[in-house]
Parts: C-alpha cells; sequence; structure tokens
C-alpha cells in the first residue's frame, strides 16, 4: 500500500479553515521548520512520500474577485513547493518528495534541469505531478490572455513531456561520465546529445544541462479526471489520483485505458485521497470531527468550491435556507450539493461544511484501517492523506493506523533500497512500454 | 570588507581541471554534502554570503562544438544553483545566499515566487545576480532562435525588473497579512494589488503569489562590463564584480554612474573576484601554487575563453610555440594573452594556462591580507574569493586570512542581527532612491 503525505505551501489547502487551530503549524508554512518536521514524522511512519499540490494564481471565481480566497488564506498567498524539499530531502534519507509543477509555469528546458538537480541531491527521490492549471488568473499573469481550451492545454502536455522525455532519457548516455581523475576527462561528448526538438509549441536544442540522475524522469504523478485527462495519465502517469469513493467505477476504467496505451495495467499506481481523523476510540475521533467541523471556513469553502467548479457560487447567500433553494429546482453542483445533504444541514452554508466534512474518514484507527482495507480489495494502490493538521494528522495516522496495516501485510516496516520509483514499483527506471523509452540510447 | 565564497554548481568553474585533485569535493556537486559543508565553514569564517554562478547552455565556440566542454566538465554538466540554497540554509544561520538567475530562463511571475519563497524560508539571506545570457546554445534551447542583441536583452531585463519589482515591492502592502485566528482572516485582500503590467514583453496580472518576505526584494548584483552594463548595474545593482586588478579605473565610473542614476554613490558596493592561495608561508604557498599549476586544464580554459569571447580559439595549436603567433601579428584577445605572457611561456597553451593562473593571489594569509586592503583603500567594498578547491580554499582564507583582517577591523567577527541587505547595507530593504522604491504604496 502506497502513502503519502498531501499538503501545500500556504495557509489553507483543502480542509479550509483549519489552520486557526493551536494544534497546527500551517500558518507557519513561510518558515522550513514545520515542513522539516512534516517530512521527518512521515518517515517515521514509513510513509513513502510527502505530496505538494500547488496553484500558480489566485482563486477568483467566487463573487468576481480573490477577495475571499486572500481573506481566509485559501491557496493564497502560496509559495514555491519545489524550493522546500531539498531541506527536507536533507533531513531525512528514504522518504520520497513529489510536488505539482504546470507545464505554463516553466520552460521545459529549465525545469528538466531543475528536476535532474532534485533527484541527484535527494538521490532519487522525486516526483512530479503533471498539471495543465485550469486558474484563469494564473493565465493572465503568465501572459497567456485568457486560460488556453482545455484539449489545447493536453496538446501542449504532450508536447512538453516529448521535450522533457528526451533531455531525460535520451541526451546523456548510461555511461557518458567516466570521472577519470588521471585523464581529466569527465564526460565522454560521443554519448552526450543534443535533442534537436523543433515542434508546434517548443524549440530546443539541448543537450540536456543534467548528467543522468538516479531515475532520469522524476516518478510521474497526474490527475486527470476528464476524458482526455485520463487517457493522458493512463498514457503517461505512474501514479493517478481519484476520489477513495469512486474506486469501484474509476479504476477498472483507469487500467483499460493503461492496456490500451500499450502499458501494463499495473504499472499505473490508483492512488485515492482521504482526509483522515484518527481517534484512539471512534469517540474520541468523533469529538475531534465536531472541533474540526466548527472551525471549518464556510467562506474558504466557497471560493475553492467555485473556483474548482468555474462557477461563481456568491449569488446564493450561505445564510440562505435550503428550503428556498429546493423550490427553484437547482442543478449541476448545487443540486449534487442539496442532494448529499448532510442531517441537520438547514442553509446553503451547511451544504458547503457538509461538502467539506464529508471528506473526513472518521473513527478508530482499526475502523479506518479497515476501511483502507477494503478500498484496497476494490483496487486502490494507496492513500494520499490530507494533512489536515500539520503534522498531527501524520502523527496520529502514522502512530495509529500504520502499525495496523503493518501488521496485516499492507504496509512496508522499513525502507527499500534505492530510489522512489523502484519503492513505488520495484524498478529504478521507468519500463521499456513507457512512451518515454522510445527516447533512449 | 564584504566576503563572499564564489562558486558554481558544477564540475569546473573557473580554475579549470582542479577538479582531478584529490583534495577537492567539487565531483561531488550532484551530492547535498559538499555544498552543505562549503555553506558552514563559509559561515564558520564570517563570511557574508555563498555566490553561484551558473549557465543554462554548453560553450559551444571551441572548434564549433560543447565537446570540449563536456569532456573537461568545463561549466557542462551543470546543475540548478537555487535548489541547493534551501539545505544550505537549513545548515547555517547567518550566511546569504547569492545565485545567478538569466531573464530568459524563467518567467518573471514565476521567478518572483520563487525568489521570495527562498527570502522565506532563509529569514532574508538571498541575493539574486542579474544576467542577460551571453550563450548561444542556451538560446537555441529555450526557444529564442539565435541569442538576442545585447541592446534587446538589456532592454527586456529593463522590463524584467519593473515587473518583479511591482511584484515584490507593490503587489502586497506592509499591513496586508493579519493572520487572526480569532477572526479566521489570513490577509485583507484591500491591502493585496494586481500589478496590471502590460508591457512590450510581458503582461502580468498579479497578484504576487508570495505575501512580503524579510527583504522583499533579494539583494541585487549585476556584473555587465559593458557601458550599458555598467550603467544598468549602476541603476539596479546593490553590488557589482569587477576583477581587482581594474579597482583603480572602474570603481570610480560605477560611483559616477550611481550618483547620475539618481542614487547614493555608495549604495553600489564593488566586489572584486579573487583567487586567493594561502600558505602558511609564501613558500608553502608557491609549492601550492606549482601543483595547481600542474593541474589546470589547458584545453578547458580555451574553452572557457572562446565561449566568453565568443572567438573560435581552436585555430591555434595549444602546442604551438609563441613566436609563430607573434610573427602573425595577431590583435584582440591573443594579443593581449601574448603581451601578458608569464616568464618561461613557449606555446600557446602556456599562455592560456599562464591567463588563469594569472587570476591566482598567491602569499602567505599575511601577504594576501595586505594585499585585500590595499584594493580597499582604492575604494573596493570586498571580495568574491574562487572556490578553486571544494572547501579547502574557504576553510584556508576563513582560518588564515580572515583573522588578520579582522584584527585590522576590516572583517566582522560575529554576524549583525538581520537579513543579508542590513548586513551589507545597513538596512534591510531597499533605499527609496533604488527604482524598485516607486511602485511602494
Amino acid at each position: 500500500m502506497i502513502l503519502s503525505a498531501f499538503t501545500m505551501n500556504c495557509v489553507s489547502h483543502i480542509q479550509q479553515g483549519l489552520w486557526v487551530r493551536d494544534d497546527t503549524r500551517q500558518a507557519e508554512y513561510t518558515s522550513l521548520d514545520p515542513w522539516i518536521e512534516l517530512a521527518k514524522v512521515a518517515e517515521a511512519g514509513c510513509f513513502d512520500a510527502v505530496f505538494f499540490a500547488d496553484v500558480v494564481g489566485v482563486y477568483d471565481t467566487y463573487a468576481g474577485s480573490g477577495d475571499t480566497a486572500i481573506r481566509t488564506g485559501m491557496q493564497t498567498p502560496v509559495n514555491d513547493p519545489m524550493l522546500l524539499i531539498p531541506a527536507m530531502a536533507a533531513a531525512t534519507e528514504h522518504i520520497g518528495f513529489a510536488f505539482t509543477s504546470s507545464i505554463y509555469q516553466a520552460h521545459p528546458f529549465i525545469f528538466a534541469r531543475q528536476l535532474s538537480t532534485l533527484d541527484h541531491i535527494t538521490r532519487g527521490r522525486i516526483g512530479w505531478n503533471i498539471v495543465t492549471g485550469y486558474l484563469r488568473n494564473a493565465a493572465l499573469s503568465l501572459g497567456l490572455g485568457e486560460l488556453p481550451a482545455h484539449d489545447e492545454r493536453y496538446d501542449r502536455a504532450e508536447e512538453y513531456l516529448d521535450v522533457v522525455y528526451k533531455l531525460w532519457e535520451g541526451s546523456w548516455e548510461e555511461d557518458a561520465v567516466r570521472a577519470d581523475r588521471r585523464l581529466g576527462v569527465y564526460a565522454d561528448p560521443t554519448k552526450v546529445h543534443p535533442i534537436d526538438h523543433h515542434g508546434e509549441y517548443y524549440d530546443v536544442a539541448g543537450p540536456h544541462l543534467s548528467e543522468p540522475s538516479p531515475q532520469r524522469t522524476p516518478v510521474l504523478f497526474q490527475a486527470g479526471s476528464s476524458d482526455r485527462g485520463r487517457d493522458f495519465a493512463a498514457r503517461h502517469a505512474e501514479a493517478t489520483f481519484i476520489v477513495a469513493s469512486h474506486a469501484q467505477q474509476i479504476v477498472p476504467d483507469l487500467r483499460k485505458r493503461a492496456a490500451e496505451a500499450g502499458r501494463h495495467p499495473d504499472d499505473l499506481k490508483v492512488i485515492a485521497g482521504i482526509s483522515p481523523i484518527v481517534g484512539g476510540t471512534e469517540a474520541e475521533a468523533k469529538a475531534m470531527e465536531r472541533e474540526y467541523l466548527e472551525d471549518l471556513s464556510v467562506e474558504a469553502g466557497l471560493a475553492h468550491l467555485a473556483g474548482s467548479l468555474q462557477v461563481d457560487l456568491a449569488a446564493i447567500d450561505p445564510d440562505r435556507p435550503l428550503e428556498t433553494i429546493e423550490a427553484e429546482g437547482v442543478q449541476g453542483f448545487v443540486k449534487h450539493l442539496l442532494d448529499s445533504a448532510p442531517p441537520g444541514a438547514r442553509t446553503f452554508g451547511d451544504l458547503v461544511r457538509g461538502n467539506m466534512a464529508g471528506k473526513f474518514l472518521v473513527g478508530s484507527a482499526e475502523q479506518i484501517a479497515d476501511r483502507l482495507t477494503r478500498w484496497t480489495e476494490q483496487g486502490v494502490d494507496g492513500f494520499n492523506v490530507v494533512v489536515s493538521i500539520l503534522p498531527g494528522t501524520i502523527v496520529d495516522f502514522a502512530e495509529g493506523v500504520v502499525p495496523i496495516l503493518q501488521e496485516r501485510g499492507l504496509v512496508q516496516t522499513e525502507y527499500e533500497p534505492g530510489p522512489l520509483r523502484q519503492k513505488l514499483t520495484g524498478r529504478p527506471r521507468l519500463g521499456d512500454d513507457h512512451p518515454a523509452a522510445q527516447y533512449r540510447r
């Protein structure tokens, strides 16, 4: 079972509003200390990786401005996650680090060197979550004008991957580096190649600036949910993220698409997001949940939902009674919220709070371990554990749930040697059936 | 006296070929350890900063290819320096970190966040060396086609700085962050502003993704030597680099230009590059120098010179006797090399070795301290100490030369509190006469 800790270099990531609690270090996100602590507690708990979400713009759909996001610290401000990793890696030995970076935020030639550098200095503990971006404000700050259309973003992503694959896999041959001190020869130039990429979006001469790193290509994550997105994941990703409760429908579909893309279906690991609240007993967990529910920020949740759905939800007052909303016969996501209204919900705000709270997985360590075991039986390969409390969520999970899963033989009791990919898939480099492999010499 | 350690995240930086020695860790550049050690020894020696050079292309002028650079490890391969800094910062408390980044390698909106993130996690210990790039291969790998013309590069650099200044200084007001846990308010949206930049090269909406960091704008370094480059430095830079032996002519010119740009002339610190070889005695130092001279790589030196001058020097065989070169009546840099031929030089290769060796500053600690003191009297504010041996050069300098300079009151004996800019200039933020200040609210 793959375990990663899911977080973001900002104040409020997914479980909006919990940063105000005294037991979380999330509001210290601008300093290295809480991140180094997170890496250490996750490694003590045999987690495979710490996984960083990211955006490079403000959620400004709600009420047509970024004000709510800024007021509530909802993914704004947001610092660069990549720059936390070297310090977290220096403080740990085994755990991996994955981060999100959009194909629009860095030129592939420069990005490829950043990933190679990280893979070198972490000795192969790096993963990249490939995204194409969905925030209009990000597009406007990157000089793209309006957000490019969905398919155009994926077209560009395909070429972006071609470029970085050529740099990572094809530019430096395996034995190019000689490091021969006696002869004063560092590398054999006949084994270092330009890539001479000339495409629709990019022209990149090469050679790659970095010598081969332990994994060459970092472990590739992707979380597309659209049809095109799932095909993209099936073609490129080594791990993809799903909503845990959708496992039964999505897992077979993803494996089928991977097979259609010419890959071994098991080479696409499916990781489900969970927000555990682990108590010593169920009652304790429920007491914690009640506290969290009080701290959840409906305002921030609305800004997040509105931005993710690209629908301005501000027309509905959070205090508006549900009956009056139902009477209007709403459609789409608001209808979905209504249909999944938690017991006792009376206002629109209650629905939004319920939507966030519904993601909590609440129980004793044993109960949570049971639930994860069942999902595993549905084909889920691992879990992305949302760090609601930094680092308390991971401490509770590592101390409570992990030992039970270890007893069941579902979680490692110590780290295997080798790079992150070796730990996740059993081999250090991408398989020959992966599209990156075509560029090898 | 400002002291920085000058290095590069590669095998062979300036004193080409010394990586083959047993007493240097330069060939371990892909791991964090030697860099963390360098940061610690430099901090123990009261250095102000570690300073990273960088390029994002291969030197391919020599013989029309990058082969020589690749064979000798001459600035190829080269990993990203920015990603070493978080780990070096976590292992130290006071020392600053500056790195080189070209305006062509990162979009200013993304770069601004990277610098803000670094400034946050280092608590204000960050500097940026602004460059416009000069390698054709870099331009070809970044999709620019041929290298843009010199003036075009500076035009773009001016706008790039406008964009990042607006983001760093103008987007978030000083009291925008409230971090009020009781109210659940992280920031006041009325104090966070888009920058709405629309220029010739960039369109950036903003707001800045990061809240204000200790220094806001990192300490700005620039090393232009052309007329336009010196004016650029005089307008923007807080510190600029010169060749030590040119101090007497250049320092007054730079100060005059700073005054013409409306700044206080002393706000532009002038830092001279030196390559010290410090011995317990002069004889010991000279013995070390003889060893280094043997290890210097003429081949790598030629590739470096050719790329820097953009003149293919391969037409002249390194073994060619000087008389036959003199007989041809050569001009330009080759003539300069001939005119400054070291005693005993017989071949073109000897000239190239002499050119590298001529940069060494060899002597007992006392002799070197005396030389630096005299340059200081010529208006030099500090020295960029080339790390010929990693980290031995800095250990020898810190243990030998620094205590003498401290006795003379020229080097700090302990670090003052506050960010890097405070330590270098006496104030934590840019002065009101700096062009970035116009964007403050």
